[in-house]
């Protein structure tokens, strides 16, 4: 068994900030051996734009690339990428760079991934569909998933992501939210290895539907589930009424907070600390953290990209990964 | 006309921490000159409780009143109010007193109104249909009004206040949104005093839609109708995604946010500053601006309760008081 975790880093979309993200961080060092999966090429030549050295190792023993050197999986890419324009023939080796990753952590070649971000358009332009990173992962894995966003003042997990509003009522019942709190309350047990996790729950409607006035849900669904799992000895605050709940003086409180839906829970977390937040995937065999910014293409090739939601993102993986790790020992 | 605006008080549920509050108030002076509305003997109760001086006098002349004095209309309470403990018997004078001092606003004795907490609940209790302040000044008035909160980072208005979730979509048509963006324009314009308002609209969907993949409410209604009233001079961002537009650097750019529900806008705002944040009533002949927090039952008489959030609501009524004066000499 390792000491050190083994993670996969995957740069995303090849025409945007991902790849030079990716040199930067190969001139630090870290708590975890890094292997990207991605095009030479493309790294090279980010490196090079920026003005930073950049080896890539054999993949063989990561742990031998001291700063500057990354361990590296050759994935070509189709045409030679150039910044800021996304090409949809490259969409193909985009997704293989993932799929491959991924299939190393479920192999148990690496103990985490971290991804940078990706181009919607361009994949789809280029005839395979998806969705986001965090669907295709579930996909390949067989898993159920619950997205978490994170920084410094607060972990935020969804019970729905990206669903029109008007869908959001309808898609949260006693089972979906049963599962999710599973998830959530397992990841934060054994992967940010919190003995008893505190997690907040937020209300449906405003003021958690006040006693039923603005809403039965509460009272129909989210109550009762919370008292059943309550009597598994879990640590359940709410259903709690989203616009206070988020208080610095009660965050301090939790865990982490389960949000209803996407533009409930993103707001306060993105105001709080955007450049530190990162984008976790749980519920899969293995840790996933992804960076929480898009591809940025206007400032891909400046050099002037911030680094610090990618290194946040190896620093948490790192953590995840060490648990996982430890307590399989 | 008055040079100094002439603001209306009115303490809210007296069995919580509202009329001590107010007897802080009476402590300072103010940039306007203030006449409270309630119950002498609760008023007198509350600072000997906390220890404060208070004299009420005549409302004839409330410049008159000096720290520790407040002019005074008498609205007595059916049975003495005790603290934390709210009396349905009182429910009358309680709405009496808003009711009386709206009043004296639309008569023009008073030229802006600041309102503190009151207990639904007791209200109800008492036998007197209510769902808000903000509805009962609205109806009074006979106006369509937007609820807007604001502190020091930020002004939220509301386009929904309080539904289900599962109606906010529904509740959002081209008609009704125009309606609240004409309330608003007009606000930051007449009462802030801002030239050319630049508000932000929010997306009603996650991502405001993402073209029409995660909703269509964006492309169907909000769009046509942000289009249309550019074209009348306006300075209107959006819809933009809730999650990212909080950001502070994208916040700087805007004078006022306009969300389309309660959970979508409020998180960040009570996140970024709850102490000082205030609650206005837009819309109305006068302005209003009420405290933003609850009656807290359980800190009343005791000296502790915070009154930071009704001396930014004075300071407020007494700015937008003042720009109304103004505008019309």
């Amino acid at each position: 068994m390792r000491q050190r975790p083994r993670l996969a880093l995957v740069p995303g979309e090849p025409a945007g900030i991902g790849p030079e993200l990716v040199v930067r961080a190969a001139q630090r060092s870290w708590g975890a051996d890094l292997v990207v999966y991605g095009d030479r090429a493309t790294l090279l030549h980010a490196a090079e734009a920026i003005g930073q050295p950049l080896r890539l190792i054999s993949p063989n023993d990561p742990s031998a690339a001291g700063p500057g050197a990354l361990a590296h999986v050759e994935i070509p890419l189709t045409v030679r990428a150039a910044f800021g324009q996304p090409e949809p023939r490259n969409a193909r080796a985009t997704i293989g760079s993932l799929e491959t990753a991924a299939g190393a952590c479920l192999q148990g070649l690496c103990d985490g991934i971290v991804t940078g971000p990706v181009h919607k358009a361009a994949i789809n332009d280029g005839g395979i569909p998806y969705t986001g990173t965090t669907e295709l992962l579930a996909a390949q894995a067989g898993c159920e998933v619950v997205m978490m966003l994170a920084n410094d003042i607060v972990r935020v997990a969804l019970a729905t992501t990206h669903l029109p509003l008007r869908e959001v009522a309808d898609a949260i019942t006693a089972d979906s939210l049963e599962r999710t709190l599973r998830i959530l309350h397992a990841a934060l047990y054994h992967d940010f290895g919190i003995e008893a996790p505190r997690i907040a729950v937020l209300g449906l409607n405003p003021h958690a539907g006040e006693d039923g006035h603005l809403g039965r849900e509460e009272l129909d669904i989210v109550i009762p589930l919370l008292d059943g799992l309550r009597g598994e000895g879990w640590q359940l605050i709410g259903p709690l009424p989203a616009d206070t709940a988020f208080l610095p003086s009660k965050l301090r409180g939790f865990d982490a907070v389960l949000a209803m839906y996407h533009d409930q829970g993103l707001p306060v977390l993105k105001y709080s600390g955007f450049e530190h937040a990162v984008n976790l995937t749980l519920g899969l065999p293995y840790p996933r953290v992804a960076v929480d910014h898009g591809t940025a293409l206007e400032l891909a090739g400046r050099g002037v990209a911030d680094p610090s939601s990618l290194f946040a993102a190896i620093d948490t993986c790192t953590r995840l990964a060490r648990n996982r790790l430890h307590a399989g020992t």
